[in-house]
């Protein structure tokens, strides 16, 4: 996938380690060995794949933090702990693990609590100021003996440079790395803003959608950094559908550690701006990479609305059709039938003329128009195949009755992602 | 798929001819062949298969009639027509082409309209009496010519046994027949009801979900008919969902002749109970066929929730589970990962008290608990395969805290979905 450039806010390596004073580093503690000898009726599994499991990401001063949560109403445990201890706007450290969601288990808050016992310990900070996260099969007790067992090895492997060995950490069907960061000026002087994503499956709008995990040097207040966090996640990651599937455990946490020395920022003024576009631009292509690998995918979807009344109107539009499967499926198929498309605009429940929909198909290839005026036009159908058969594809869909826009990220409905979720838990 | 039988209304033969005094029938008047070599730049095709794609119900006296139509803003043509036909509450015949939807078409209303006179001019009747419907590809303009060239033919054939060659005629990506008819006592007279149902994609609750005809003989005031159609549809092919796309062409339409003799039904008394029950216990079987032969399916999904607090509450829970991507490929993989139906639960915007959730899986090979107040218990993993490697599968979630409940009809997602919808139109 290509990465979207804005100006005055380069690309610059490091993902949740660009930042300055970010410390990171994930390893392979066992638990998906666990998991998989855990059923009553389980035959001994030999643990053969050293993926890692447990993650942290630590600041080396206090930061200003703040989290957009899953709307579900089912809850991971350790959202519940985090929205605790975020409550006051600080935080140090994160610690993350995969294989188990630690969710639906009766003793799932004690659990994430010792996670932050045991990343407090090691770091000798208060455990309040501990992040945690799960991700992984629900309904499974969270085994607590192997992440105790990693803690060493995590501490020991802490650094500058670790942010690749933490995003493989926190990865589950996903098949592709998913971190990006960018630097910006203000006040002269200059920031760094990164993060790292996770999240393939069970991916749908209208929450934050997966874990994603943001780092800065920049000085922000916590509710200025709350603030631009949700303003900004409704733009990126609540426009992106790989299933439809709400996930339990969706967070999405930023901490900032003022390390760049720029005046805190504490209203929206220029420089607040200047940090908002900023997560935009890391967001933006966090929630790009997230759709492009969802689970199964073979393409990037970008559906943009232009034309409509609102831009809640467009949106709506916008993730109705990235949402439909069989809209989905036929571009897996490469097959340019929009009347999935005509067919998911009209029950999204957004009202619009339907006798002023113009639908143009482009990629890399060039664009075809398919429909104009709500009626489908004479097109080649090798023209539109050539243009489908690309691995980013754009529906452009103008509504020609107001000036609002918006766009939607999904992917393809391909017969890996059934395969995949056939038999997710083994 | 078991058809679910009812006391006093036994299973009688017939469809749509097993009321007195309706004929039926189905030809092949080419529609497919024109639409393959319809694209600009498409090569000539062979027409080889067969299928019939153009069917008349008609009944031999004026009919009460009634019906509900799709949700989506995006009507088919033959829609907006039928609605017309229909404002007076009276029918004769029903004329219905497959392989195109005539919708999104700037001649849309030009050609329904042209269909109904084809069909009254064959039939001597009026062009308002008649009902008409498309289902197909949409935004291809539909060829009026191979309509009024099979227009002799399907007169021709026309007979009280035709309710198998009309079916056919519906069927588009549907790989089982969809018929079943009731009969029933009222007044001392024997009534019969029955009908025919077409659908596998493009399907979801909160419209009438698919093309269904039906008739009876028994004799009911239009108002009351539509109050029968409309309070069972909601109990029944409301709550079916495969894909959770809404149609633009659903229709479900009943026509009374009366000829069963007896006494009219006009307000809602005993006679009119046994009368809805009747149309409940053909609709709830060609709910349940539709959702078995849901793109692909190998499995029919029901999901009942009980000791919800208000029906609306279970209802919307039963339907989320339903149309999950994630629960239907687990459902696939006779893989008992209730996690999904948990998340599912969860995002369904439904109220409930999360630790209150029981969850079982049951199928002919038996049950088992796989949650308990919220949180997962140890199951065997072989016996949970066992019963999810059935073809109908039953998904009973009791929430524990009120009196309500509600059903909802489903199917696994498959990788014969993902075929069959990455190319549907050729």
């Amino acid at each position: 996938m290509k990465l979207q450039a804005f100006a005055d806010y380069p690309f610059v390596d490091g993902g949740v380690c660009a930042a300055k004073g970010f410390k990171a580093n994930g390893v392979c503690c066992g638990l998906r060995h666990q998991a998989l000898s855990d059923a009553a009726d389980a035959e001994p599994v030999e643990h053969t794949q050293k993926k890692n499991d447990l993650a942290m990401i630590v600041a080396d001063c206090d930061c200003a933090a703040a989290a957009v949560y899953t709307t579900n109403q089912v809850k991971g445990a350790p959202i519940l702990v985090t929205q605790k201890h975020l409550a006051n706007g600080y935080a140090r450290a994160v610690i993350v693990n995969s294989v188990n969601a630690n969710t639906c288990n009766a003793d799932g808050v004690e659990k994430a609590n010792a996670m932050c016992q045991l990343a407090a310990d090691a770091l000798q900070i208060s455990p309040e100021d501990v992040v945690v996260a799960s991700t992984g099969v629900i309904g499974q007790i969270l085994p607590i003996e192997p992440i105790a067992a990693g803690i060493p090895a995590l501490l020991e492997g802490l650094s500058y440079e670790g942010n690749t060995e933490a995003m493989h950490a926190i990865m589950t069907t996903d098949t592709r790395e998913k971190e990006v960061a960018v630097s910006f000026n203000i006040d002269g002087k200059t920031c760094h803003l990164g993060g790292m994503l996770k999240g393939s499956g069970m991916i749908h709008p209208n929450m934050a959608t997966t874990l994603t995990f943001l780092t800065t040097d920049c000085s922000i207040a916590p509710a200025m950094l709350q603030q631009a966090l949700s303003d900004v996640v409704k733009l990126t990651l609540n426009r992106v559908s790989v299933d439809g599937d709400t996930s339990t455990n969706d967070m999405v946490c930023v901490m900032a550690n003022g390390l760049s020395g720029n005046i805190r920022i504490t209203r929206e003024d220029a420089a607040y701006v200047v940090f908002r576009d900023a997560l935009y631009a890391v967001l933006l292509n966090l929630a790009r990479m997230c759709a492009a690998d969802g689970e199964g995918a073979t393409k990037l979807i970008e559906c943009v609305v232009s034309g409509a009344d609102s831009e809640a109107c467009a949106e709506t539009i916008a993730k109705s059709v990235i949402t439909s499967s069989l809209f989905k499926a036929a571009m897996f198929g490469a097959d340019a039938n929009w009347g999935r498309i005509a067919c998911a605009m009209g029950y999204s429940g957004a009202k619009y003329d339907v006798n002023q929909v113009d639908v143009l198909l482009a990629s890399a290839k060039g664009s075809i128009i398919v429909a104009q005026k709500g009626c489908g036009v004479a097109f080649s159908e090798q023209k539109a195949k050539e243009i489908l058969l690309e691995d980013e594809i754009q529906v452009l869909i103008r509504l020609g009755n107001g000036r609002s826009s918006a766009v939607a990220w999904g992917c393809d409905l391909t017969y890996d992602y059934v395969k995949i979720n056939g038999d997710y838990r083994s």
